[in-house]
């Protein structure tokens, strides 16, 4: 039964040195040069056993990938530059140091393909169930930060990829859309930006509601995984509706104007909508409106 | 039974606005403006049930200022001026919005007394027990951030207060030295720093390894709360081992040269000890040297 000391001789030794590091993990706090070009962006992500993953099916190294990634999505959906990271993990007592160094694996290596390091940290063990938590800290490096205020009518709503049943795996694995919001919101044309964590319906309304708009998603054009239709053959709700409202597929949603749409169209976005007056979102199903039923995921209290 | 989302708009409703913060919490991330004079300073503390605090005897505004003031202790134990920070919680099923609200209060409330706002966060419900996780971000605003290494043969070593028995409650109410630590370090003096979280003989090994130095701490000039008395006469342990070993103190232990003798007394500081030649901790009593028997606080993994 290693503890939390030897556990966090073996973290540092994990770390890699870098300039923009003058102070890494092992004192108090992590020290990080920052520069007046930079702003500074920072949020932070978790990811609870019986929520988020289950322990008793998924691994640690990708229960580590996914907390990391749900941050990466996160900088994503601003288009800035993942610069570090810090992590705090509650072990269940008893899980042993190859469970938690198989975690921190995970995270670190997610992080990695984003050259985004792993600068602090708190390890704590309890009678309590596995939660992971990861604050994200990301620098503008040039580009605006990109809100979900800022949709205009007359705008054209694009995602990323595929939407819906993503709990068949996809979940786990996804690939947050680091570089390709980056070209997005290269010129500055982008709108309006959000990740799709909650699902498209919810996310579509957390949008309208910080821009003060409306939202027409046309049906048709929404693109339907192929986990959405595989989900709908168990469950028997439509493919289409997977798409709408099932969470954690972590494209891109993104408001871009009229002169955008050449441009969004060649990194393989693909539009699903538009922005409207009023204040809401709608589903148009050949010609017919809707108001949108939410149904995303939502954490009781 | 409320949900995240409406908790999330009461929350926001709570934010005071700020121009270092150009895009408060509502977004995916928060923004927030450095400069290059500014070492950006991070780091991450979490309570959990049954481990920092038991949900059952401590008042949710109770275990907010804990989580808080654990981590503005970690910006004291480096010198850095607290930001800002984000905070991410784990909350029990059913605990209900006001618990949640209290909660989140609490850590408002301890981040205020030193203008460090709550930027962002995540909030979750399962079926697990209440885990809070407070990232902290500080500035170096003019002094350089103070380490674990650093401490040379002659300093002194100095406590900011009593220690012992803050089981009895202590633990719960204790105050960040935040304005102590920017007043010792002021002119650069000062070698090494940290804050007692982990117990005196546990925190002066951090130091002695981190600076590659032996540190005599004379038992004597310990000095030894009225808690660890109280403490000594329930569970017959002598009150100079529970200032020696127990944790979550959180007064600072700091190592100075000769020359800041005068300054560090004059505010208030109690010299217990002094740097050495060699690699570890000793316990002087009366003369007698004897290694340091580490007893502090270690996870078990």
């Amino acid at each position: 039964m290693p503890g939390e000391f030897a556990f966090i001789h073996w973290l540092r030794q994990q770390q890699t040195a870098s300039s923009a590091v003058p102070v890494p993990a092992g004192d108090d706090l992590a020290v990080l040069r920052w520069t007046d070009a930079d702003l500074l962006l920072v949020g932070v992500d978790q990811v609870l056993d019986g929520v988020h993953f289950d322990s008793t099916v998924h691994s640690p190294g990708d229960i580590g990938r996914k907390v990391m990634n749900r941050n990466l999505s996160d900088c994503a959906a601003m288009a800035c530059l993942p610069a570090g990271a810090v992590v705090s993990v509650a072990l269940p007592q008893g899980c042993g140091d190859e469970y938690a160094k198989e975690l921190y694996l995970g995270i670190k290596a997610a992080g990695e393909v984003f050259d985004c390091p792993i600068v602090g940290g708190d390890t704590g063990s309890w009678a309590g169930k596995l939660a992971v938590t990861v604050t994200i800290l990301g620098r503008s490096a040039g580009i605006a930060p990109v809100t979900r205020k800022g949709a205009k009518v007359g705008d054209g709503l694009y995602v990323s990829g595929p939407l819906g049943g993503s709990i068949l795996g996809r979940h786990m694995t996804f690939t947050p859309r680091v570089e390709l919001a980056r070209k997005l919101a290269t010129g500055e044309d982008i709108h309006a930006m959000i990740d799709l964590s909650d699902g498209l319906s919810r996310d579509a309304g957390h949008i309208a509601a910080e821009s003060g708009v409306g939202l027409v998603i046309e049906a048709a054009t929404v693109p339907v995984h192929d986990d959405a239709r595989t989900l709908s053959q168990r469950d028997g709700v439509a493919p289409i509706d997977h798409a709408l409202h099932d969470g954690e597929d972590h494209e891109l949603l993104a408001v871009l104007p009229p002169e955008a749409e050449a441009m969004a169209l060649d990194l393989g976005m693909i539009r699903i909508g538009k922005v409207i007056e009023g204040q809401g979102v709608w589903l148009d199903h050949g010609g017919q409106r809707t108001a949108m039923p939410v149904r995303g995921w939502e954490h009781r209290l």
